[in-house]
């Protein structure tokens, strides 16, 4: 039996996300927004009986098992947090800090039986899904180097907001690099342990921001990861990711990995695949032949991802009767919190970099930071 | 009046640029080789009346007043050198240091009433050329960003040799990067002051170069350049460089600049850009249509940019009664020696950051190192 669902947000993911999910036969019980004005609004729209600003009335709804929430990372930790507590099914967009996703991923393994994911889609996109089954079956032979590409136009809100502000989870590394990272992953199988990189943001203002404001997230990215073990430097998968926002008119999605033997390279939402002595690309899958809206905001690939997703979340629920039991197996292979942990770590990593000039090693939390640190330095210091 | 030529190398380059040359009126009086076989070889198939393995037979020809150097990086600068001494134009391939580059910038400013010039291609590509004007005329507004990936295969020689060799000049960043650095160069109008990059040799060992022979030059290198002024760090272009020759049975050549208020790509040898506000991409130059020869070592770019180059200097010599004389016009923004010292300068950089994992200055060589260095450096230890 499907479950109830409470959806968080009301931006372009929440207006996309709520449709799919009522195709594949969940109900959506209740919406937050962040204004009663908001919220009421798009729950007319998409049809939704419940709308409210407060969040405990949505995470308390007891019509709701699954909570999705898709709300600016500065507040997602707090809220994903909280309706694990409850005994909720969780998917949950990305946090602005490794701290606060270190904290989501205390919260899930204290629930193992809830459902808890990241709100990562590339992973559903039957694409990427073909692309590991033919890296794992060795179509590539031995991996060497992933190239990823994505280009588009800005990716700032109409008006100033998170969006523009890198600390709070804002710019294309974050948004966008931290679901590329969260892919390559997925497709080598292999973490990253050292990262270089460079951030840049060249527009620091508009006709919309202006005045003392700046934008202070970047609209440029590149960046590099070593992946694997920790042997010879030389040992492992070389990744390079561009990420450029400043290309209006342009939608440009590629990842590719070249292997010993041969190479995929996944361009938008279709995959090519050449192997070494072939003639030319051989087309392994077309477009999948989206039907549904088109999103300004939200490229094909993730649109045709969370249609994945929202499949794979009803296989995995109606394998059961209680509406909260879910199976593991249709998202076996989600981004679970720990990912989203080590997804912001590199993150992390890569700003660091793009400062320091220098790699930087992806160390991942295994204790939260003591809050009361500076304190006692502060203390330390007085005492000497 | 059109020069007589004397070419030195029975490479693919050699092979193709005779052809070109009688194509446009010069006369090739004599070919130099490693070997008087492989020169005899060449020169029956191309008809050229003299031939020698001694690189002063050349030279010191009556009727060769211009020297095309087309050998392996160790020794172009020696012939180089001696060319211009003995009062010929030289057109030259690259050096394999910055030490050797600078000997050769030494002996360009020594004569600076001979021709010289490098053997780099793309500067005349027609594509190039129109690029570089409309980059000049504000069509991508303010350069934010370059972007360029050159991806093929192997550039090894079917036999151990220097192409497999780091030191001897070989490598993917030596070979096929210093055309894209100074393309770089010529396109902005600026130079690289601060370089960082990472180099790998993913096929050490193949069917032909086995035992304990191994590759040490590059067959992945990707690198970034930030261009321009001294100032604060975000200011000037950022340029990337991805170059794979680990895919095998693919050419791509692709250069992307992205501006304030539009974008320019060159593929191949054609032309696309797209201003900010526009539906889609322009079409600006197609396909030269080349009708000489398929060169498999010799991308199309570099091929096309060989016969523009050829033309230009029909036209700087045909402007002269004199034989030796030539007009500085058609080949003034051809890559000078400075320019080649230049590109060394960077590679050299790039291979130090590739080492050490930070970023390096591009600090071009002002006098020649003293050849007694290390000796003194030996003697200053004992002292103490």
């Amino acid at each position: 039996m499907l479950p109830g669902v409470g959806v968080f947000g009301t931006g372009s993911t929440a207006r996309v996300l709520v449709p799919l999910l009522k195709a594949e036969g969940f109900e959506v019980h209740a919406l937050w927004g962040r204004s009663e004005e908001e919220a009421c609004c798009l729950a007319k729209e998409l049809g939704i009986p419940f709308h409210t600003s407060r969040s405990d009335d949505v995470l308390l709804h007891q019509d709701v098992d699954l909570v999705c929430i898709y709300i600016p990372p500065s507040m997602t930790r707090q809220i994903a947090v909280k309706a694990l507590g409850i005994g909720k099914n969780v998917v949950c967009e990305k946090a602005a800090t490794a701290v606060d996703s270190f904290k989501m991923v205390t919260a899930a393994r204290y629930y193992p039986q809830l459902l808890s994911m990241m709100g990562n889609t590339l992973r559903f996109l039957p694409a990427f899904v073909a692309m590991r089954q033919l890296l794992v079956e060795g179509y590539v032979g031995e991996m060497q180097v992933c190239d990823v590409r994505v280009y588009g136009p800005s990716l700032l809100d109409q008006s100033y907001g998170w969006t523009c502000e890198e600390l709070m989870g804002g710019g294309g590394l974050h948004t966008v690099g931290s679901t590329i990272i969260d892919l390559l992953s997925y497709l080598t199988g292999a973490r990253a342990h050292r990262v270089h990189g460079l951030l840049r943001t060249f527009v620091q203002q508009n006709g919309l921001i202006r005045g003392i404001r700046r934008v202070t997230s970047d609209d440029f990215c590149f960046f590099q990861m070593l992946m694997g073990g920790t042997g010879s430097s030389s040992s492992g998968v070389c990744c390079t990711v561009t990420l450029n926002f400043n290309m209006p008119g342009s939608f440009v999605h590629e990842v590719m990995v070249v292997g010993s033997t041969g190479r995929l390279v996944a361009r938008g939402t279709e995959l090519y695949g050449q192997r070494n002595g072939s003639k030319g690309e051989e087309l392994l899958l077309g477009d999948s032949g989206w039907v549904g809206p088109e999103v300004k905001e939200m490229p094909l690939p993730h649109l045709c991802g969370l249609s994945s997703m929202v499949k794979a979340l009803r296989q995995s629920f109606q394998a059961h009767e209680e509406r909260r039991s879910w199976a593991r197996g249709p998202v076996a292979t989600a981004t679970t919190f720990e990912d989203g942990l080590y997804v912001q770590t590199v993150v992390e990593a890569v700003k660091r970099s793009s400062c320091s000039g220098e790699w930087e090693c992806v160390e991942i939390m295994s204790q939260e930071p003591d809050p009361n640190h500076n304190l006692c330095e502060a203390l330390q210091r007085n005492k000497n």
